[in-house]
């Protein structure tokens, strides 16, 4: 039986969830793979992690040289993260020989060149499939499944807090400030939660599953970023009368004019299958030229779906020795030529304040008109009318470019004893 | 650039598609796997295929002994169907050194054992993702991703015919027989559409998913295997009265008692995501130890989805050499000490025709009561009377036993100026 030595670097969420499988599985392993995966070392400030966990005390390191230079550890498991000091560990333990395998998208989607390079340099295997959605297997998905095809979008719900937060706010009509409080209350969402709900988080993981889906690196700071902070459960409401779901949609487009990149609140047909991910499961929707569409669904966090996908690594780094890595280029900024669509097509959903009075809608469609703007659904009610005696109206407008709308808005806004943008959504199909 | 040569053997559908994706993507294969991937030779005894797709002449091969002599083959792609001459063909191949990547479930579900050891032998890939589920990336999941849990339980939608049928049947609410030949005109279903609606194809593929998921072999032979032939649209109306979806459900469970596998006619509830999976979309949801539930979702079947998974396990093997094999037992059949469970447990959808006159619930409930099975819901109306007088009852059990039930419908027909059983169907969840 081939003897596999693991060692975790950080004993959070993800670390505990992973020395919890890998223990409770070793006979398991015995069985299934003839592998048996013996975790020989952890790296942990905070000793009572290690204690809960029933982690013998002379296998805590002190520092990472131990386990650099400690001959039974074969992989090591990187569920730090941040960048510091995780890329300096990763780089020592790759240096020393060892593989790693990582949950850290914010390391990986920054650094995956300068990772990916010392890997291939020490013969070491490098994966990273928990860095992206937790159990779904999309990485793989993009790197063995669908790589006979060209990829011509992606749609994904890919971070568990936010999707948590706008289905709590749709089910239950409640503010985004009391979703926000309550998940951080059940531990869904971290106390400083601006990673997730401003879009970081989905930000980071779309550079990574661009990068694969497209053949080439897309830094994360190409990525258009808008998070869901702004977010008002009369939108949700509006939305569903029109028959949409708000979404934190990452979507990923490869089309004639160039690659498009971008996180935000889109508004999505309820018929559509990612409407109807709900709570924290997450999905990624994935079109090719030959594939048509794939979805791969299932939970996007937490301790043993994460855990999951870094043991489904461990057993792919100990039982493959050809090691590959990813098929796009590995250079710090997109392949020279590549071209990024800025200026973005897109139906939009644009609520107004409106002043109560005649000629008003007669000024908003003639902004509209004039900024290319076709409008396909209005709605327009009598209540809940505003503070300053406002009354809403609602637009779902055609297809149009990004740019256009931002000039009507800044045009409505100009005279704003008319009306006022109260929100504007994407809605996407 | 690394030259690989390939060959078809079969030009239809998925053949033609595999030859239509590979040649399209030539030069895209260049620049994204430095691969230059060609078609060197074909298999087909109707020259008009290879015409139609505009294959040159010489590179039709006269019989199989051309192809495993040709040294420009790298990769062979069986995709003829059925057992022979395919087996014989593939095994010619794998002597002669040629990799193999299929599609064809009857061959590799029958006959995996001989044709990997056969591979094993020679040092050549077998390579069988689209053998099940078309583009639906099912077997790299379980082979690759979810090897780290243990398998709970694995429920597919995963024959693409007996779902369009069953789709339309509940939107259109036609007849089995209607639809059926609607879909044989449409290309959807074949002239002797058996393999389909009985539930054989299905069988087939939940044989090798079940195999890799319970690392044992599953003879297909051990699959309890039920088809949608007998499937009224009565039964769907009153389901959908009840909340659930009707299904041809693929189930495979690993419990403390033992491996069920079965195929058969299911009701699903309307919010569990299997149910919306219509259409010629197919779905597998496995729930993992670790993973909790993931659900992969796409097209099931067709020319292009299923060469899609051809052409990504060709990329696969091209670029990897030492190949990986099934993780279970190469044995012919499941390893020593297997327990498989028949008399499993489910709750049930069952329709009387029951005659119009008093006490006849009262037997009813007794027989029910005798053979140890509990009503949770249940149904009666005034319409619509049968030919003989008869008025329908419906009832939903509790989770009982398979030998419950079939003692129950045996008593109730016994006596059958009572009632007679009009329908039974399983109610997963």
């Amino acid at each position: 039986m081939k003897k596999v030595g693991v060692a975790i670097l950080g004993l959070g969420v993800v670390g505990g969830g992973t020395y919890k499988i890998l223990t409770e599985h070793r006979e398991f392993y015995h069985r299934s793979h003839k592998l048996d995966i013996s975790v020989e070392a952890v790296l942990e400030r905070n000793p009572e992690k290690a204690a809960a966990l029933g982690i013998e005390p002379e296998k805590v390191a002190s520092n990472i040289q131990e386990i650099c230079s400690n001959p039974d550890v074969d992989i090591v498991v990187e569920v730090m993260g941040g960048v510091e000091p995780a890329k300096t560990f990763v780089l020592d333990c790759l240096k020393a020989g060892k593989s790693v395998v990582t949950s850290n998208k914010e390391l990986f989607c920054k650094y995956n060149h300068e990772l990916e390079v010392a890997a291939k340099k020490n013969h070491c295997g490098l994966f990273y499939e928990a860095s992206c959605v937790g159990g779904v297997p999309v990485i793989r998905a993009l790197l063995d499944n669908l790589q006979g095809n060209k990829i011509l979008s992606m749609m994904g719900i890919i971070n568990g807090t936010t999707n948590y937060i706008l289905t709590k706010m749709a089910s239950e009509g409640a503010a985004y400030e009391d979703v926000l409080k309550e998940a951080q209350k059940l531990g869904y969402a971290e106390a400083n939660p601006s990673s997730d709900v401003e879009g970081y988080d989905a930000a980071y993981k779309l550079s990574i599953l661009s990068s694969l889906a497209f053949h080439t690196k897309i830094p994360y700071t190409r990525i258009y970023r808008e998070g869901i902070t702004d977010i008002s459960v009369t939108d949700i409401e509006y939305g569903k009368k029109f028959g949409y779901v708000l979404k934190l949609l990452a979507i990923g487009k490869n089309g004639d004019n160039g690659i498009e990149v971008r996180v935000h609140p889109s508004f999505i047909k309820s018929s559509h299958p990612l409407a109807s991910v709900n709570d924290s499961y997450n999905a990624v929707y994935i079109t090719g030229d030959s594939v048509e569409d794939v979805m791969l669904y299932g939970r996007g966090a937490g301790a043993l779906p994460t855990g999951s996908a870094i043991v489904g690594d461990i057993i792919y780094c100990a039982t493959h020795s050809n090691y590959q890595y990813s098929t796009f280029k590995n250079t710090e900024d997109a392949a020279p030529g590549t071209k990024f669509v800025d200026n973005f097509e897109s139906a939009y959903y644009i609520r107004l304040n409106a002043a109560d009075k005649h000629g008003v809608l007669a000024k908003v469609a003639a902004i509209f008109a004039k900024c290319r703007i076709s409008v396909a659904q209005m709605s327009q009610e009598r209540e809940p009318v505003g503070e300053d005696g406002s009354v809403p109206l609602v637009f779902i407008t055609h297809v149009t470019r990004e740019n256009n709308v931002n000039k009507a808005v800044a045009l409505i806004n100009e005279c704003d004893e008319i009306a006022k943008v109260a929100a504007v959504i994407r809605v996407v199909s």
